[in-house]
């Protein structure tokens, strides 16, 4: 026990405050799965008290019979002058059915004058008369002591009454929270210390990121005695987000000694970030820690051919152990490096004598040139690469394409494609409706590709996303595209460069679709197959 | 001097070594001038040793003329088995004209072994001679001691060896790195304290952010004796970056009572970090430690109240201090007194009882429920509540638009957008080619509303920025399209919304033009202006 540390994730009620942030129920139901999947202790859900949608949310969440994790239902203390019983807030957590409420009350005398408008005897038996309410409704309470470090930093006598009323309430559970995100380590360490010698209950933190110190602090207050760990997944939550549990868990875990979840859970870590950022469509920075795209990927020279020879030299744990990998990007900075590396991992000769060879390193630096980069688009530089040392398989070429996008007052925007390729010696001419030009374009593509490539069914466009470049003169700057596609398999990213967008979405779209082609069977048996000249229209 | 500590900026060294950070000389040049005036002590500009494109800054940067930054060019110490003075690498930063050597050697018996591959005696050698040689020449020189932690956790005494042979050759800083961002904030303070009192120089710490403890972990080395820190702009910076300066130096200077640069020249670290993530064409996290655009913003209606009585209630600084500002946002969570607070900012009446204003707050929650963000577009938002509250004069409406694509192969790309709008009771037909379709109907609506107001020349777009959501079936997903224009004095922020990417981006550019011509002069000589028929090309 006294090793063990409790994870509370509030990705569903504190996360959502987050700017940017907003979920669906459907969403909160989701990333509940995944979060009771990866062995949080506590789930906290929402505020009943605050708005509908989160009632619909406990009603729904008891459905799913989550295994482990269990759902808390967030509130405020009392108002002022009024009983506990009557609250509407308090008893719309008990109408959530909920097992445990996790309520939060004033420690710091300012806001009590200043926030609440109520005196400091008055805000102690809001404190008391909650906890009290709650657990004798039958609920474990965990009693967040909102403002706590700020609190004690000003009047410490008064912050230790606060959270003393929630103990001798029978709280199952203290948590001191820096809301305001703005206390230091060394700060946190010894409060939390303080109060573990001072209370009785078991501790927790809660802590917010305005410093750049959200880690850092909840690994203080675990040092110093907290076993609960209040946070959510990648950081998200107002203004500069709380404890990001994505690095809080393999550091308490992994460099500390404490356990938190099982380690087969901890290998899918990276996975559940990654699914919960596309739910929440927050971009997940290349570069967080531990689940990053970018958190175990080696860019200049030195570290990579390092990194070859040993890679405990440039990686401070195994990529595996949080379910990340280690990657090797391709650039400037590297020299020819990085490119040979990629080279060997498609197993492609890779002889600097050979003239091909000096020639696709010119080309790549090009294109790198015109504002590519093939970072994040893997599948464009395998095509690049394979293309110039082994030589393809022509799929296609374009003759050509028009788009026609019109809009009349009142009614809704059309879109045609109309595509002109030739296939395998075939000229295919084809025209596709679409939500939009890029997929009018490449509904009109496959149209043109079916008849010789039915597979190219299964194969579906994931992402997209568009960056201008530039930004001084933004709409006639240059426009980078990225596309991630799947199929039943696998995904690959491809990217296209043009001061137009439509090209530059295609130049991507055509990298996208030409990988996934390349390799797969293709049919013969063109007369059965009227698409390719048009006639179907789907 | 017990109390000042050196800022060392790397972001065009390490920094560039970030996944997606691409500098042209030319940037480099305009950072160092920022970083010059924001006050740092030290500008590492690169390793004039690995690429000509660093010579090439090194040349240049002297021609500026700072004011206060020293400029340090980088590289290793000597290669095994050569002479210091024959070293082309060393040589290299000579040529570079720096008055300031930052070199960097093995501290990790491991490394020497692995990495470099050599005795732990020539490495000893390696790094004397090179601090000697660079001495010599009349350098004032940096020593950083890669992976000092990691090699003093695995074998201290040699690691200690290590820094003495810095300290014995006259090196001015001996700087700690933690090469691979995984030590903890408690390891690098104990090391930092037995460094300090073992050695005689001043000692500096580099670290990095894979544990998400760079900047707790420089403030760490500082509390225990450090007086330079190492770090980027942003915490831009190889894997998951560098320490993040941006929060390291408010951190020391506001919350740790050190003295890095002057009160005025922190009160410029909001712009000076926006600037350098628009340089390196990053995106800046919107959460991000006091820099961010949402670090000092108020969602939850709660805090928004509260913040309204007190704003140190929810604030751990004055934003005002770095820069910064403090927001108000609106969204469902927040009920209606964020909106309250936005139409107070526009000195708008906004009584609940009217019911103009229950059907804005009605219609803001149904755009938020179609995917409109206001968050980051105020103008937008400020065009509802006028249009619902006062009325807005019609500076425009669209009849309609068409826009075509056309691509031929081997040809370059042709756009073309026609607009039909009704101006003040006149229809305006007009045509435009354009770089891409958002461009081509920006430049066909401004020719349709030059004749009636000339001062539209000043406006131009200085951002655009597309956001796929439902990332399940992407290109027929729906797309938020932002864009920013500015004039002369301002800038605007205004967003659209649809399945199709060129009405979003119409929507939002609409906006965004009759945000700019409200309250805007009109000129009534329509004769003199064939441009509202179409018949002048520019």
């Amino acid at each position: 026990m006294a090793n063990s540390v409790k994870i509370f994730d509030t990705t569903l009620r504190d996360g959502t405050q987050g700017e940017g942030v907003s979920l669906s129920v459907e969403d909160k139901l989701k990333i509940a799965q995944k979060l009771d999947a990866l062995g949080v202790h506590y789930i906290e859900g929402g505020w009943p008290g605050s708005n509908g949608k989160d009632i619909e949310f406990f009603h729904r969440v008891k459905e799913l019979k989550l295994a482990h994790a269990k759902v808390t239902a967030f509130g405020s203390t009392r108002r002022k002058d009024t009983k506990a019983e009557d609250d509407p807030n308090l008893n719309k957590i008990l109408e959530s059915g909920v097992k445990v409420a996790t309520i939060f009350g004033k420690s710091w005398d300012f806001h009590v004058h200043k926030a609440i408008q109520t005196t400091l005897e008055e805000n102690l038996a809001m404190i008391y008369d909650s906890v009290r309410f709650l657990k004798n409704s039958g609920l474990e309470v965990i009693y967040d002591a909102e403002h706590f470090f700020d609190g004690y930093k000003n009047n410490p006598d008064y912050a230790l009454q606060t959270i003393r009323q929630a103990e001798a309430a029978g709280a199952d559970w203290i948590v001191l929270c820096d809301t305001n995100g703005g206390s230091l380590p060394g700060e946190i360490g010894d409060i939390v210390a303080e109060v573990v010698r001072e209370v009785s209950r078991p501790i927790g933190i809660h802590a917010h990121n305005d410093c750049e110190l959200g880690v850092a602090n909840s690994l203080a207050a675990v040092a110093a005695g907290a076993r609960q760990v209040q946070g959510t997944i990648n950081g998200y939550g107002e203004r500069c987000g709380n404890a990001n549990l994505c690095s809080v868990i393999p550091n308490l875990q992994l460099k500390m000694g404490f356990s938190c979840i099982a380690d087969e859970q901890l290998a899918a870590l990276t996975p559940v970030a990654r699914y919960v950022s596309e739910i929440a469509n927050m971009h997940m920075p290349v570069g967080q820690p531990f689940v990053g795209n970018a958190a175990f990927a080696h860019k200049g020279g030195i570290h990579v051919s390092a990194i070859l020879r040993h890679p405990k030299t440039y990686e401070h744990i195994a990529p595996e152990l949080v379910g990340n990998k280690q990657r090797v990007l391709v650039s400037e900075l590297a020299g020819q490096s990085n490119l040979i590396v990629k080279a060997e991992e498609l197993k492609l000769d890779f002889d600097k004598n050979n003239p091909k060879v000096k020639s696709v390193i010119e080309r790549v630096k090009e294109l790198e040139h015109q504002g590519y980069q093939f970072e994040g688009a893997d599948a464009s530089l395998e095509l690049l690469l394979r293309e110039a040392l082994e030589g393809l398989e022509e799929v296609f070429t374009l003759e050509s394409f028009k788009i026609i996008v019109e809009k009349s007052a009142g009614r809704a925007v059309v879109t045609e494609a109309i595509v002109k390729v030739k296939v395998h010696g075939e000229t295919m001419f084809t025209a596709a409706e679409g939500n939009g030009p890029v997929n009018a374009l490449d509904v009109a593509l496959r149209k043109a590709l079916m008849p010789y490539y039915p597979d190219i069914q299964q194969v579906h466009l994931t992402d997209y996303k568009v960056r201008v470049f530039d930004e001084k003169d933004t709409t006639a700057a240059k426009v980078r595209v990225l596309i991630e596609t799947a199929d039943l398999e696998t995904s690959w990213n491809t990217v296209g460069v043009s001061e137009n967008i439509i090209e530059a979405s295609w130049n991507a779209l055509a990298d996208s679709i030409r990988y996934a082609l390349i390799g797969r069977t293709r049919v013969e048996h063109k007369e059965q197959q009227p698409e390719r000249l048009g006639l179907v229209n789907h």
